[in-house]
């Protein structure tokens, strides 16, 4: 059990702080324990409100100024808790960083930059008897592997759950349906590919991290190990098939999880990919992409959308739901404010058609 | 000028030997010169005769059975001219690259491992005052930019050379196009994505040695750059977007070039992406992928077939030449054998409709 303060910087609304956020709300999972976020523009107020999480994520939990004062909460894990475009450490953290090994918390980073690369940081480390875990480090193992093609066993059911954009809410929606599995009492694992994923579950690889011709060779090794553990294998989605920067990274995660069955993730009323001038087309022309991209190699159907109704009221919420399932003529739901159900569901009338 | 012994050590077949035969066909253009090829398997044989190429590729030009015997060449450069699957440096290389070295000899090399990094290797090149060019590092610049989505140019045209399976003739295609449209005077670049582009044209990306999600924005910033430069731009492609282990690469590149036209390149014969147990089917089907593909973010049509006949007769070339046309309802030709005139008619005609 780890006791991490969270650094946030900045950064602190619920689009943009993806893996404090995952953290909080999974970390518990597998016995992690979020005791402070650093964010010196929302220092005082209560984490539940600057996060505006309808189900009052963060409650509790108290918003620092920096990282000296979040050492009043006994951590022994700073978290870099937001990734800035680009992936580089803005200067301005340098500071917290070496006050947070002085005082002998280990350092856990997701960022592309290699904070254990930084020669200040890492003689800081090694003086003060702390490790710094670069989430995004490609294992050696993986790094040049090359896909083979190799079939998944017979029985295992690789499930990719797809974008209309990035932070739509993939990770969020594969979590909890692989929960809701798990309380059915079925084999499941969750197969991480972002930073934040890998931060909770302890084990995945860092897709985007990965040069361009490994990437599939990578993802298909994390398949093929989960779906020797498990008949049902979550594997988390990254960026979007139509994302203008990103979107390789989501074909060689298609192609290299080589999914039996997709499910679609979109946030409701997202009507553009974020920060582009890229519109998002109607949720059946996202799901004829995925289809068609998928079966390019393997015919793989999406079986169900998971929706992300952030921001809306409960009623509106319903209505987006049936609306994702009115259009698309599948099982819709959403995942975190109404249940995985339906989308447990809809994977297992597939797998018995 | 440079005199360049190429690399080929057991390599020396016209399949395999993509960046030596690219060196030998194209060096000539920016005035480089290949003095000698090494591979002691074929040491002695006529080097036309070795790579079997039916227009006598080569032709005067020996083949020695190591680095010592080259040198009597009086090389100035020693280029590493096959590409390893996983792009290692095998250990059996080493002796031969430090008597490149020893005798004052610069060493270009398109491995994915860089030589410049093994500290045997980079001592012995400061020893004697040679650079160790890795054609396939990132530059720093362009190593961690993301995709803007910037439109190109107005007036320039940027022209993506997709193909059904890697080595299939995407470079050559574009080299040949690019003669042609030059020897009509128009303003064109080529724009090298691969090792062998790159150290033809003395520019270019590595584009399958990028980091994922970085991928589409260098090779943004490359088209960008080109279209700045000349009216019509020719993006050398990667892969293939049914290829199991590099269509995230291959997406990359047709996202972040962002082409207005696509000329189709493929191999007569085959079948199947070589290596794996993956069906190529038929060309019209091809098309439609990569035009759906490009159309997720800006439409881009394929305009013609440029189809590589190695191993057939004049005769046959002509039939499958007609046959791809036919199938596609597109202008076909075999650049090589018979010219990219028709080629260069269908980017023309396109962009005059």
């Amino acid at each position: 059990m780890r006791r991490i303060a969270v650094l946030a910087e900045g950064s602190l609304e619920y689009q943009r702080a993806k893996t404090a956020i995952g953290v909080i709300r999974y970390g518990a999972d597998v016995g992690d324990q979020v005791v402070a976020v650093i964010d010196s523009t929302h220092a005082g107020q209560p984490l539940d409100q600057a996060l505006g999480d309808p189900g009052g994520l963060g409650r509790g939990i108290p918003i620092v100024a920096g990282v000296a004062t979040a050492l009043d909460e006994a951590p022994d894990t700073l978290l870099i808790g937001i990734a800035p475009r680009g992936g580089q450490l803005p200067d301005s953290w340098r500071d917290g960083l070496l006050v947070a090994i002085r005082a002998g918390l280990n350092i856990v980073s997701g960022l592309h930059a290699f904070l254990g690369d930084d020669p200040e940081l890492a003689a800081a480390a090694r003086a003060h008897g702390v490790t710094i875990w670069d989430v995004r480090r490609p294992s050696d193992e993986l790094a040049m592997r090359i896909r083979a093609g190799t079939p998944h066993r017979p029985g295992s059911h690789a499930v990719y759950f797809c974008g209309s954009d990035c932070n739509v809410g993939k990770m969020t929606a594969a979590f909890e349906v692989y929960r809701a599995a798990r309380a059915r009492g079925l084999s499941v694992g969750f197969a991480a590919t972002g930073q934040t994923g890998i931060l909770i579950s302890g084990r995945g690889i860092p897709a985007d991290r990965f040069i361009s011709d490994f990437l599939a060779g990578a993802v298909e090794a994390l398949t093929l190990e989960f779906c020797q553990e498990y008949d049902w294998v979550f594997v988390e989605g990254q960026g979007s098939l139509l994302h203008p920067a990103y979107s390789a990274v989501t074909l060689g995660l298609v192609h290299g999880s080589a999914p039996d069955l997709m499910i679609l993730c979109h946030q409701a009323g997202r009507t553009h990919i974020s920060g582009y001038d890229v519109p998002i087309p109607p949720l059946p022309a996202v799901r004829r992409m995925y289809e068609e991209a998928a079966g390019w190699l393997k015919p793989a159907p999406v079986v169900a959308v998971a929706m992300n109704t952030l921001g809306l009221s409960d009623e509106e919420a319903r209505a987006a739901v049936e609306e994702a399932g009115r259009e698309t003529g599948l099982p819709a739901a959403d995942p975190v404010r109404f249940g995985a159900g339906p989308i447990v569901d809809a994977l297992l009338a597939h797998t018995e058609e």
